[in-house]
């Protein structure tokens, strides 16, 4: 069970075991299974066991203890190239509302995920004085 | 300077100081720096203080304190919805070999991180049994 719960979250419902799941591995804080609309094989999930929608509403406790069983998922799924990908927020592609992070192997161009420059990582370059204040705004925020 | 660092690396000479950069935050085992082709205004790199190639060979130590850092650099870039992003390896994306976490904020449809469904995260529904299969496989090399 997780220790912040929501009753009608569908990850809440993997913790507790009341909705099944392919389950890979759990700690105290951290729950792991497959994804069931994989984008490849070995596609998984890993959740803090605690509801909250986004990073920045999760206790450091979690995020402790998330880090090193990404690795660990990472290693595990046999495949050396690999993406981690968490969203926050439906504009940013988060679809089931508990922080999740999705572990997602590469095992060639085509499966997993498939990044492109200029088109879903628009990057461009920015000036030297704009990145100042840019830097400046989020050091104020800290 | 990071605990192990290589000479050659462009994020390791960030970390000591050879090669400047917008520095946003740091803490005993974690470097914070603005991305300088950013997809959006605020897109960060957050990396640990120790040259690895790929999350599978960052100590446990820099995994730990990296989390609570992400959700930390998250809530100062100031826009509520935004994606963290960590690749592993060229075919996945990954441009410099030293571990890197993009903190990519999210403030409308067109910049920052775009994900379609089907293209760059081309999910596929597959059967309870194949799921399994992968499961165990997974589980054995845990």
């Amino acid at each position: 069970m997780a220790a912040n719960e929501d009753a009608s979250c569908l990850f809440c419902g993997i913790i507790k075991g009341t909705i099944p799941c392919h389950k890979v591995y759990e700690t105290e804080y951290s729950y792991c299974f497959l994804d069931i609309m994989p984008t490849t094989e070995g596609h998984t999930q890993v959740i803090p066991k605690y509801h909250a929608e986004t990073l920045g509403d999760l206790p450091d406790e979690y995020l402790r203890d998330i880090g090193p069983v990404l690795k660990k998922i990472a290693k595990a799924t046999g495949v050396e190239q690999y993406n981690i990908v968490q969203n926050n927020g439906k504009l940013a592609f988060q679809h089931v509302p508990h922080v999740h992070f999705h572990v997602i192997p590469k095992p060639n161009e085509t499966e997993g995920l498939v990044l492109t420059l200029g088109q879903n990582w628009p990057q461009k370059k920015v000036e030297n004085d704009v990145l100042a204040a840019t830097c400046a705004k989020i050091k104020n925020r800290l």
